[in-house]
């Protein structure tokens, strides 16, 4: 049975970069060793990781001035590494769902945290930007909040340094990426294999706190010996990279806007039409990469028996997060629209036998 | 043409690992889809962190308290996290090359660094173990010194904490785990793909810092949450369990020793022989894992011309690291014996037509 891989992440990535992989595991770029047993610091993955940093830089159409890092340790670890090399007293953090929770919860070990935030996580606060203060080092925001299913749709002006956790969304919108002073995430959505962070960073925004940041935590480390400070995550980055030339070979990022408004306005629709669903946040905060509904509440007994007639449909991982329930879809670039019509169709039977 | 694979790491790993690694990327346990686009909180994955915490606590007869962590960031992020979770004031160093010099850089910024040091790194201090304060939180050495080849031949026994790197040497020689409270490394020697690190923790020794410490460089963080608190680097993991199995089906670390002495006796037999050449370091001090040498004064002249001719005879990564020069073969637990005869061969052909 053809299986529809909706994993909120790691997360379904195009058949050409796994295929890729495999080829580089055994015979990387001709040297007759595998990309696992290389030096990191051979001509030849030296190469993946410049034309990465290049094909993302082209991408994102990064102004001069941007440097572009590949870590490790996951978007946690940048939820104290960005306070850690920015902050010197107060921050403002607009809280939209688990991930900018914990990005909230790393910051205030630095130093005093303006939030702001709704009842709940259904919606993203309207007007916030207005009221940031002036005092703040930076100003941090999480575009797309992978388990509540909201996704901020626009970017913001300020001032101070703009901070973003795109581990969701990026390369999936485009963005006006000059008015970012940080862009990370992690790879294991949109990019990669799990493992890999991406972390793009403005210099001119380094080297303005007073404290002591420990080596591996200074963006300045990684910046100055081209996030080749030490031994990096090799597989990921370079799956990462396969992942970047697919992307440009399909239209770059207007081709993958168009796949993910096409994916999101069909299982929407679904949702919206369907007798037995019903979406769960705001509307205008919909995000195209997660999207969550639950039973109506007349068939909320059926819960348990759709997870089972979607799974006995090759449908993986639409169960809701543990923290929210329901169910989740996930609509990552790398997802094909025959999957999502899949989907769909299986609602609508499951509609026929049940309602 | 057959190749050596000497790299000093990322470097070579077992067929067997590299073909169920390649197999897990199409179809991952069964489940139709790749290990790199499976939820790291699927089934089939978690079974794999929990299988690999078991193998390496069963090889190295961890008693009971000890936790396995796999997380990202590298030995280089432990420098940082060893100090912020377990010093108060001071501890001891053993400075033995220049990982352990990091590591003191890193220890430096949490406080005072009782520091034991050589002249250069050619050898290992001796009787530094009685010099320890007894007022220092713990005591940090750093096994086996990849770049200038050193290697500890013993465990040491204290009243305080002791913690390890044992990037380079890790399963290659028997130890006693009881007398260790941190056992980190990178993986990518002799145990997995790069973006890896393993952390073995007697959690006894942790909460005696008064610090807050970011959630991500806290050890408690990932022993509560068995090392999945946040996403894992998927696919290292994976590999390095195998490897984990690999060693088990191989005679286990005692397996590992053989082979080890074998290849050690072999080469570093040729470089005492061979006129052309001669060790680095003090005799008691030679690494098994990493074996250093240089051309004899009357013949540095050829230092070029030995390294085109082993090149061209399929011997990869040979060249000593760019800060100590001459040559270095990498002989981790993976490096057949055949290709250490294949070096020793290829050193005594070279004699021949040179000497």
């Amino acid at each position: 049975m053809k299986k529809h891989n909706f994993y909120a992440g790691p997360s379904i990535l195009p058949n050409q970069v796994i295929e890729a992989t495999k080829e580089a595991l055994t015979n990387f770029k001709g040297t007759g060793i595998s990309l696992a047993s290389i030096s990191h610091r051979s001509k030849q993955f030296d190469e993946v990781v410049t034309e990465a940093q290049q094909n993302f830089k082209d991408l994102l159409n990064l102004p001069e001035g941007y440097h572009v890092l590949f870590v490790g340790g996951g978007a946690s670890t940048q939820f104290a590494m960005v306070p850690f090399n920015l902050m010197n007293k107060k921050a403002a953090y607009l809280n939209t769902g688990t991930w900018s929770s914990k990005a909230v919860k790393e910051a205030k070990l630095f130093g005093e945290v303006q939030e702001f935030k709704n009842e709940n996580f259904f919606s993203i606060p309207k007007g916030w930007e207005k009221k940031v203060d002036s005092d703040v080092d930076y100003v941090h925001i999480t575009t797309n909040n992978t388990i509540y299913g909201t996704e901020l749709h626009q970017d913001f002006d300020f001032n101070m340094p703009l901070v973003a956790d795109m581990s969701s969304d990026i390369l999936s919108r485009e963005i006006d990426a000059s008015k970012y002073a940080v862009i990370y995430g992690g790879a294991q959505k949109n990019l990669a294999p799990s493992g890999v962070t991406f972390v793009i960073v403005r210099e001119d925004i380094l080297g303005k706190v007073e404290r002591q940041i420990p080596t591996m935590l200074n963006y300045k480390t990684h910046i100055d010996k081209g996030s080749m400070f030490n031994t990096p995550p090799v597989i990921p980055i370079f799956a990462l990279n396969e992942t970047l030339k697919w992307v440009k070979e399909n239209g770059g990022i207007k081709g993958m806007m168009k796949l993910a408004d096409e994916r999101a306005n069909l299982l929407y629709g679904e949702i919206d039409r369907n007798k037995l669903f019903k979406g769960t946040v705001a509307k205008e905060d919909r995000s195209k990469m997660n999207i969550c509904f639950v039973m109506n509440e007349e068939y909320a007994s059926l819960e348990q028996k759709f997870a089972e007639y979607a799974a006995a449909q090759g449908m993986l991982g639409i169960k809701g997060h543990r923290s929210v329930g329901g169910f989740r879809a996930s609509t990552y670039n790398a997802l094909p629209v025959e999957s999502v019509k899949a989907l769909v169709a299986c609602m609508q039977e499951f509609e026929k036998e049940n309602a």
